[in-house]
């Protein structure tokens, strides 16, 4: 079924009966990407919450120089949308396009928030991922000040070995705030030495 | 009564029964801290949640090189804790100290997880304020992406004119990730200068 892996999701953390998740199923539609094809581009309005089905998507923002900066990827099981743009009606500051042909789950932020309003239960999966989302960019922040670039790297691999084997190394330099150039000396570094000497010590 | 303001904050996203309200207030008690008092030092476990009655606090990073970062302020309305000790149950990263004499309303962990399992209305509350500042956490990220030291610097001002009247200038220095001997120079020539030549341009 389309929408199991969804529904799986949502399951983790919030119990709904069988009768709200056929009437949540009924909000929600497919909507397919090709390799390369943006789902939404900065300055638009992010009218829509995404799941990912399949595929592979990065979210980047285009500074005045023509530089992306990349701020997040997502894979089957991950949400995307502009957070920023959703949740203060503002135009979105991002660009998020698709790094491998995708098939997304979406529903509308209009038809979300009233059922949100009618089936508060689901308020608690939302709350958790928020939750744990907010923890997640303080320990990014913490690691910015606290790692120096080997060891932000050493980290990226052990914690996402997903996103590490299927997302193009430039873009995970880019998301890690190096430049090209010094990302191949720390991956060239990296090859020659044994990964297990790099202590993990966050130990998250 | 002393958790006017919690419950007046709490009635902003959530519908909660006067019965509910009552035995939320039941698992509240009062904390005070003198100036200079920690609330939290890194290390430690976040056990409670933290609602400002009154006074102002900073969360901050201790560098292995002895320098502090802050990451947070907090006055009187906003919560305070470690979300990233609190959510992954790992000692804390941080530490929280008040910069003026403190009251707070807390709530420990457990207290509040199991209230939150018995009245989802208050999910509401939660997941509105997590998305709100994921929101926000999404806009400083592309902010130090797009603006420049000045600029960051006059929509702080802005944006927070509370934070910027009680908070030390050296703290918000760091917050906004200058060294003191550049937010000085940035300083002098915003006193300088026509505030409102400065464009907000990102019109948040």
């Amino acid at each position: 079924m389309k929408f199991e892996n969804f529904l799986a999701t949502i399951r983790r953390h919030a119990q709904l009966t069988e009768a709200e998740e056929k009437r949540l199923c009924s909000l929600l539609t497919i909507k397919t990407l090709k390799r390369k094809e943006f789902l939404i581009r900065s300055g638009e309005d992010a009218r829509h919450e995404y799941f990912v089905n399949k595929g592979c998507l990065r979210t980047y923002y285009l500074d005045h120089k023509g530089v992306e900066h990349n701020t997040y990827f997502a894979v089957e099981g991950y949400w995307v949308s502009d957070i920023y743009s959703r949740t203060f009606n503002a135009p979105t500051l991002c660009n998020i396009v698709a790094l491998e042909d995708c098939e997304l789950v979406h529903i509308s932020n209009i038809a979300l928030e009233s059922f949100l309003e009618e089936v508060p239960a689901l308020e608690r999966f939302f709350r958790i991922s928020y939750q744990n989302s907010l923890a997640t960019v303080h320990l990014k922040q913490i690691q910015l000040l606290s790692m120096n670039g080997m060891e932000r790297y050493h980290y990226f691999r052990k914690k996402y070995p997903e996103l590490d084997r299927r997302i193009p190394q430039k873009h995970i330099a880019s998301y890690l705030g190096f430049t090209p150039e010094f990302f191949n000396t720390i991956r060239s570094k990296a090859m020659r030495a044994d990964a297990d000497t790099f202590s993990d010590y966050l130990g998250a």
